[in-house]
């Protein structure tokens, strides 16, 4: 059996996270039981909800524990199989974590599934067609449940999760303005991925306002439907601008996990504008994922969706890789190359 | 015709409303066009939304006139009619405001119904079996949408909103945790109108953890719905309690009527409870009405649901009645008795 290489979160962050906060082991890969199967991992994906899993409080998954590997979605190539409904060979996607192997029993549900990448490239399994994707459907046609003509904003726009949102909304005869940091994420927005405007929150300065009034220029009939995965200043902004009856999907809160609780500026909107506030997780509704999987394949096999990925190579890189991603030095979605 | 007197709306409050906002006057009462009644208000109804109608700023309704009659809800008599649907002696519920005698237009959809005081009585259809009751049912069975064995917890509970909400709630199966004002108010809830539990919120000085601690031995399995009027740190506490799943109904923040807008402390707890928060306004959803009433006259007509009022006498006493039911001096319903 080959020797594995791993990341393990050590300790946990005090305030905002660091590198030092993990620690790569080379360790053994112990022999198959029957059932399993040993996987090469190709790419592992880095996504923000892995920040919130490193501190020790409540939330709605369990913490990862320290001293054991980073968990995290991942796709791969078979090489050993004790499972007869795998063969060395197969493409795969998992939850196998930071590492460059995995042993997994592949008769958990869930736990291991095979991949077509006739029309679809490996890696998109960790973007469009796989979490993030299923996130952005969710979000969008479960939550929001737009009409066309609908004007819908999101926030990270230009992330994973954004491109699959814009892809899935103009689908849908939607209206849909982004936000995100700095020029080059608004023009590849825009230029790429569909968006009808993106705003740059850089140039607002932490200023509500000033970002509520830019979005009233990008969105003149008001918003009817927002994908949120930051909070604190920028949702205070949008929510200046929604609508009656509008809907706000609420899916991560990057900007509190290092620190303070961030509070929300005028609750009495919800009221005044009769909103719908949901906060929801993917992974809690996968009866969704088939018809979401199904479409979001689709516009990945047509072209029509075929976001940027921020590739650095090597199982090392991957601690620096996350971090900037926190701090949106990623551009589009976030993975490590480990093949 | 009769003299009428009436209130009117003179200035707008800054920050407090104060009885120097209200001016009373005295008219003459015009004749009766074709399709128009005249209707003596035996009861004015006075409910928190008007407090918000005071203000000139952005909201679902159109701000209250300045120099007109403050509007409300009524129930009285008809005394002279030319519409063939009413005669005199009818006992009609209207929107007829802060005066003596109304001028109606019958014929408009919604402006005049005329209600059965064979089991229910008169001023019930300005509390329980009207707008109040209307409200309760709404939030509880359109957004809570509570199975038996649900936590609920109410703010506001001994008013005219939470005695049909606790009446409602209890017909579900549901365990039903009160919060308001004083000891009286609470042993009025758990005494009179079936609440489990009542918390006395000024036992808590306006801080949110030592609520919380109330709320967690009142609600030993957390809380699954929250019907909420109030805002403010009153709200803060509550969602610390809300368990995974749960829904917020959200019908009022009076709380922040008189001044600065309040923040909501934790609204990351939407995302990691996957809560449901939704704002709504009674009067949008006429199509609710018929149903909600139907159950409503049958909890007051059997006994189940016979909530308190608080009745001064004469229209010179609203301003006053109004400006403490702000601050809760009420006890249940709050009218004004005109015959």
């Amino acid at each position: 059996m080959p020797q594995n290489q791993q990341i393990l979160l050590d300790n946990r962050p005090e305030g905002e996270a660091t590198a030092s906060n993990f620690k790569q082991v080379a360790s053994d890969t112990p022999a198959l039981q029957d059932g399993e199967v040993l996987v090469r991992h190709h790419y592992l994906s880095l996504d923000p909800y892995m920040r919130g899993r490193m501190n020790d409080s409540k939330s709605y998954a369990a913490p990862q524990a320290l001293g054991e590997v980073m968990q995290g979605g991942t796709v791969g190539e078979v090489v050993e199989s004790k499972n007869p409904k795998f063969a060395p060979g197969d493409k795969v996607a998992g939850m196998g974590g930071w590492q460059e192997y995995a042993v997994v029993n592949a008769n958990q549900p869930g736990a291991l599934k095979k991949v077509d990448t006739t029309h679809v490239p490996l890696p998109s399994y960790l973007g469009a067609v796989g979490m993030p994707g299923v996130t952005a459907f969710y979000g969008l046609v479960k939550i929001i449940a737009p009409k066309a003509g609908d004007t819908l904003v999101i926030s990270a726009a230009s992330g994973a999760v954004g491109s699959a949102f814009a892809a899935l909304a103009k689908a849908r005869g939607c209206r849909v303005v982004g936000i995100a940091g700095g020029p080059e994420k608004c023009a590849y927005a825009t230029g790429e991925l569909g968006f009808d405007a993106c705003i740059d929150y850089r140039e607002h300065d932490n200023n509500s306002q000033s970002l509520a009034k830019a979005l009233k220029d990008a969105c003149p009939d008001g918003i009817d439907g927002y994908f949120e995965s930051v909070g604190g200043w920028i949702m205070d902004a949008v929510m200046l601008r929604m609508n009656a009856f509008s809907r706000m999907a609420l899916c991560g809160m990057i900007a509190g996990y290092d620190g303070a609780p961030l509070p929300m500026a005028h609750p009495a909107l919800i009221l005044l504008n009769r909103m719908k506030v949901q906060g929801f997780i993917v992974s809690e509704h996968m009866d969704v994922w088939p018809e979401a999987l199904a479409e979001l394949g689709g516009l990945v096999a047509s072209g029509k969706l075929r976001p940027r990925e921020s590739v650095p190579q090597g199982l090392a890189s991957a601690p620096e890789a996350f971090l900037g991603l926190l701090k949106g030095k990623n551009f589009g979605k976030q993975l490590v190359k480990l093949v």
